[in-house]
């Protein structure tokens, strides 16, 4: 397989930044931007001042480190494995255990667009948990834990900024359930992140195929141009052909958590037909995708029969995949969800991996109409008593939210889901806070992203222009991916997250002192930027004006400033 | 002249029409959106189920009325003459005020470039003020305001939505100077609109020449182009050759409010240099621009010489060029803004020709480290002060607003716009919420202005991809009209504006019944809708599917919600 339509070997002008543990021998990979200089004339002489490089939070893993050289063929390098290996509580199996898994690996057919290279998974020993929150309740400090409070402060303690983040508050936050580190250990190639309302704010990225388009070679460039804009986590939706192999590439060459939902290939693995799931055939499939190391599983469990009459009294009915074959399968067999009545069994499953669950809001709303309405308000009681049994088996829990709601209903949702569902972390798809722009719906969810991660959302997942209308291709995924982190950047600066204005006061200050090159540098997408602006500048390729492009040279006022600045000095 | 670039003659399956006025001969024009039936099939026969057709507020003006033919040289009908003429309280003059003015018509030179036809200007009768906020003090309701009491209800009592807006309530608010009417007698061809937070929340495209750019057909085209996209006022900020004769061809041919920032063009007069300019070349400047019809002028007169040492503690100065011209000017003179002392006068031109005063934000914050600073509501408080004395003069007001402000600092401007300026709307560039995003600074600040407007803000200033970087190509205008368009809607719904949901509800119902063209022709943009819809269908064009193209035919959560729905009812 080849990826060559991208490129993401580079940002301009940084570099690649290790930090080292000091309780685990692990290196924390961040991006340093260099800047230039300010120049002033002082007594006829050019005087540099020199600029500090700013250090920025990096999702893009190895890809941008240039002594890595990729080969998509073999994937990441197993950065976790020895944590651990080191843990000995785990064991490598002889073979696959999932029975589907077993019987994708053996067909020939397969061969070719199979990932060449296959590892035995690893599961948990007999008797053992091996999850984040198992250890955090025990008073162990893991390596992802220092890993994450290392990633969070960037070089907020050289640069005087007081942070309330530490490797023990990151351990308080998983032991109480606020925060969640999704970290399978067969996905070891992924870099730890944490998700809590007291850390910065994340971001999803949703990619995959449908029966309608893309192959797996057009998906991996999906993920992997996601971590270089900045996409925090991974979901892989497919739904069409060929998901089991699709997700071995994905999970093998991305350096975040990736997360599924399992429901989605079960149904594939009944031909689409509701009525014939089974639990069985849904645990072989969440134990299939767990081997292969899926670091967080999308369930709705709490989408129940009692749904059904809400639905229909909705303006758009049930518009999430798994919500709605959840009760259909309930309606039609005349009983109880099997994901609810066998809830516990799934967390047995999933503290052998530590794969986090992210309970699914199958009755988020479609439309501005349903939102805060009974059938998502009754879901959320569920899904916070679900909440508190997962957490029984120490199985780490995020919750998902909505989806369309209009902006005065935005704060009740993350007061309810605060109070309904114990703090865990809430993770919402915008919400979209008008329906009347599709092809826009990146922006109409981002304004509400914004404000319910200000309020304590701890990730959002994106949402891209093509929403409602089509499958986002790359250039979606880069729209989604900047329009979400500007929000999520945003809402850090609306909690006044600890070091989370350093990057806007440089960019400011560069662009005040017209040092254009840093401006477009410390973006979020230098590419765009710095092109946009040579679009008007065609016969000035350096960059290097006194003036901005906007007003023109004769009437800038930041160049007035400056000279009010002068001249008020000089009085 | 040719206008040729962009097809502003029709929107998908819509209808323009016309409500008559009651108390006034006045014609209100709007869009009505046709739709399909919903289809089911009973008994094994399909049956029809019509749905209503929805009327949306319609800023495209004659452009889209197929009984209209557009000459570009001819400019647009003058609609609003007779309103003025019967009122009997102005007169036409014989010839221009303006000195400057005058030098430009007589300059045989400016014949190729010139609007072909000279109507000589009109102006109220000695010792007569003619604002709309002169007759609503008077208990006079005016064809303006009867205008846009219909405008704002659209069909809300066909529907059955109550609503608080008459033409006795417009009256009040304008009266209270809580809303402004920008309606110069000598802009006849605009449609009246209303700007007041008790109304739906309108939007502003800035547009313009710079040194570095742009002709007179380009701007005209984007002052059409935006009208056919939503944007409610229109403000050219030209700052290049021939500012005179853009903005004639731009008022003749503009349906919509058109509003300036006049020392922009009283410095090119000075050719640059701010100590040159003088009170006289201002106000000769204010004639001419109020005798070509500009309905609303920014008017930096709070910017004062005290906040020089103000804008030197700033991380990014001032970033106003109104504001930095006129602090630069005091601070050479060692004396007073003329803005501030000449401030009485400036409203005895203005109440003559009913422009409005948009009260400029000299200090508004260029970055999100300088928002609410100590420059930014010092400011404030002499906006307030002025505010008070334009209505003295029974001046219409509106007051600018920032900027740059992170979300956590938004309401305290609002709230503390309407404690220091008693009430007058208020009217925002963004906010832009983060720095960090340049190419992408539309998002940036429609999260903020959705926010701030749904606090109460009257009107938004619209910012393109482009900000900070160059200057909006017709592209651009489009994107940062539809992004700020759903930014306002977005807080209608916030507020809980009457009827403000119709569209969305009735979009969401055709999306939730499949019905795909319907869904695109509700949409801000329906042409976009479309396209991004017809890429993922290339072999299906009639857009007749029953299932959504992000998740294909076997897999669609609306499709299943209807099963589930089905099988409700049958139990």
């Amino acid at each position: 397989m080849n990826i060559e339509n991208i490129d993401v070997s580079s940002y301009p002008n940084s570099e690649k930044i290790y930090v080292a543990g000091e309780m685990h021998p692990i290196r924390v990979a961040m991006r340093r931007i260099r800047q230039y200089p300010t120049v002033t004339i002082q007594d006829g002489k050019r005087v540099e001042h020199p600029n500090a490089p700013v250090t920025v939070y990096d999702t893009s893993g190895p890809y941008t480190d240039p002594s890595f050289h990729h080969d998509v063929n073999a994937g990441l390098p197993p950065m976790r494995e020895n944590w651990v290996e080191r843990r000995g509580d785990t064991e490598r199996l002889d073979e696959i255990t999932s029975e589907y898994g077993r019987k994708r690996l053996e067909d020939k057919n397969l061969d070719s667009i199979r990932f060449p290279r296959h590892v035995a998974p690893r599961v948990a020993k007999e008797g053992q948990r091996v999850t984040q929150m198992h250890y955090a309740r025990k008073g162990i400090i893991t390596a992802e834990m220092e890993y994450v409070a290392i990633r969070e402060n960037l070089d907020n303690e050289a640069r005087g900024i007081r942070s309330f983040i530490t490797p023990e508050f990151v351990r308080q936050e998983i032991a109480e359930g606020r925060a969640i580190i999704p970290a399978n250990i067969n996905h070891p190639e992924a870099e730890p992140m944490i998700i809590g309302r007291n850390f910065s704010v994340k971001i999803n990225t949703n990619i995959g195929n449908s029966a309608l388009s893309s192959g797996i070679e057009e998906e991996v460039a999906k993920a992997i141009w996601s971590c270089y804009w900045g996409g925090d986590t991974l979901m892989d939706l497919s739904t069409g052909d060929n998901i089991h192999e699709t997700r071995e590439w994905i999970v093998r060459n991305c350096p975040v958590p990736v997360g599924t939902v399992p429901i989605y290939q079960a149904l594939e693995k009944v031909n689409g037909r509701v009525k014939d799931l089974t639990w069985e055939i849904y645990r072989d499939t969440l134990i299939e995708q767990a081997e292969q190391g899926v670091d967080y599983f999308t369930i709705h469990a709490g989408a129940l029969r009692a749904h059904a009459p809400l639905i229909a009294k909705r303006l758009t009915g049930c518009v999430s995949r798994g919500g709605s074959i959840m009760v259909e399968w309930a309606v039609t067999h005349d009983c109880e969800s099997f994901l609810y009545t066998h809830f516990d069994e799934i967390c047995e499953i999933l503290n052998k991996y530590d794969v986090a669950v992210s309970l699914g809001d199958g009755m988020r709303p479609g439309s501005t109409f349903d939102a805060n309405d009974e059938a998502q308000f009754l879901e959320l009681d569920v899904l916070g008593e679900l909440c508190q049994r997962a957490w029984e088996h120490d199985v780490q829990v995020m919750i998902e939210g909505p989806g369309h709601v209009p902006m005065h209903k935005i704060k009740e949702n993350m007061d309810r889901q605060l109070e309904k569902c114990h703090e865990a972390p809430f993770y919402t798809l915008g919400p979209l806070t008008t329906d009347i722009a599709p092809g826009y719906d990146h922006i109409t969810s981002a304004i509400g992203g914004a404000q319910i991660a200000m309020y304590g959302t701890a990730m959002l997942c994106y949402v891209t222009p093509k929403e409602h209308l089509s499958l986002p291709d790359l250039n979606d995924v880069r729209e989604g991916v900047i329009t979400y982190k500007l929000a999520a950047h945003a809402a850090d600066l609306g909690k006044q997250y600890p070091g989370a204005d350093v990057r806007d006061n440089a960019l400011s200050k560069a662009r005040f002192e017209f040092r254009w090159k840093d401006q477009f540098n410390l973006s979020l997408d230098p590419e765009r930027a710095r092109r946009y602006y040579m679009e008007s500048r065609r016969n000035a390729p350096d960059a290097d004006d006194r003036f901005c492009t906007m007003c023109g040279p004769n009437f800038c006022a930041m160049r007035i400033s400056q000279d009010v600045n002068e001249k008020c000095q000089k009085d």
